[in-house]
């Protein structure tokens, strides 16, 4: 049966034009303008799907809004997945698909089931074998890695680093090997709040060439990415403390 | 005087506005309109940059030509940035923008300077300390990983595994201890003649109820992303022997 299905998949059969489709609809990264920076198609799925599955509901809601107006936003639901979801909760979200309906899974921010709790519904929808269809949009970790001059032939994203010193000494350690050993571009993100305090850490810890980018407010009106090595770091002036920003190191 | 210019950028003062951009402009990943998957602000970028960098000078063309009949091909210039590429050829390859020209950055599919030689020419810009501007547009890795259901807090990308057996087995050992220990998504592509024969190999040297995602001819026609334990795959029927795909590991 299951091998059945998937020739039925690869060969784009009739039958499988039928099956409900999970949507992974990305929203801008930040407060811009819908229409500009997304392809037409995400801002189709936005208007027609009257299911969702949504890390927040109001910003879900307002995006959404800024999509068209004709949208009825109160004839919509919205299942929220978000850190605090219990995982066994997850499953019974899709219900609207097991009735026929296609939904549509968003993030606070970019792309979603990407550093963000949204992956357990996909892998439901994937369990299910129901249609998974990710949209093209914008994300911070990709953008940044583009922008970055670093190796784009193998790099990894770690998320956040481990809070506690010792730990992320080690983690910042295992990083450096794995850019000289594999030539592997490294990733990784910080609350906002820690971000100039990060810098000044990276500059104490690692080697002073080492290359570190700081990708701050992707995509925004205040945008910058910067690529210098951490001795030039170490004597630069700068103020990340309130934005978004992504971190790459490389040598 | 590097520390005022970062102040100056981090400020987005007037005279960055006037530094030349290197756009890292995005193609679709395979045979679509640009127009349907391509945010607006890209279409407007291949429409008025004079000065590109591409991995492949007919497929760019083509690109622009289907954004804009009104483009006239004849007036803009084209750099080739290629595997086969001398990287001590590349700094030159900016010179425009020493002249104050932006500049596009083009790959043959997807994003540039991910899994590509771009980032070479990214690399002088940051040094140069012109303004790089990355571009909203599709990537094969983001895609698949975002419709996968493996983990997107964690992950990584490998490129194409060692051709030599005994490294490619070892690459794949390591892949497992990474998916195990630290939760991390791994991530991978092969010649798309080699797709099948790689499935099989998946399933022979890695344990059964590891999870494999095939994501295939991703944005396009054909579209496939299926995510299964490799005890499914070593018994499915399947055929992606002349399609770019890309491959997924988690647990």
């Amino acid at each position: 049966m299951q091998e059945i299905l998937l020739l039925l998949w690869c060969n784009m059969n009739i039958s499988e034009r039928n099956t409900p489709t999970l949507y992974l609809l990305p929203v801008p990264l930040s407060d811009t303008d819908p229409h500009a920076v997304m392809p037409p198609k995400c801002i189709e799925v936005a208007c027609t799907v009257k299911h969702f599955i949504v890390e927040n509901v109001r910003s879900a809601r307002r995006f959404l809004k800024r999509c068209s107006r004709e949208i009825d936003i109160d004839t919509l639901t919205f299942s929220v997945l978000d850190e605090h979801t219990d995982p066994a909760d997850v499953a019974r979200m899709l219900d609207p698909m097991a009735e026929g309906h296609d939904m549509a899974l968003m993030s606070e921010a970019g792309c979603p089931a990407v550093a963000d709790p949204g992956a357990l519904a996909v892998a439901h929808a994937q369990e299910s074998g129901y249609r998974v269809d990710p949209l093209i949009g914008p994300s911070s970790i990709l953008l940044a890695l583009m922008a970055s001059g670093f190796n784009g032939q193998t790099f990894a994203f770690a998320g956040y680093l481990p809070v506690e010193t010792g730990a992320r000494t080690s983690k910042l350690r295992e990083m450096e090997r794995r850019i000289m050993r594999e030539r592997q571009t490294q990733i990784f993100i910080e609350t906002p709040y820690r971000n100039n305090k990060l810098i000044a850490e990276l500059c104490r810890v690692l080697p002073p060439d080492m290359k570190l980018c700081v990708a701050s407010d992707i995509t925004g009106e205040r945008q910058s990415i910067i690529t210098r090595p951490l001795r030039w770091w170490g004597k630069a002036h700068y103020d990340y403390g309130k934005t978004p920003t992504i971190f790459l190191l490389f040598s």
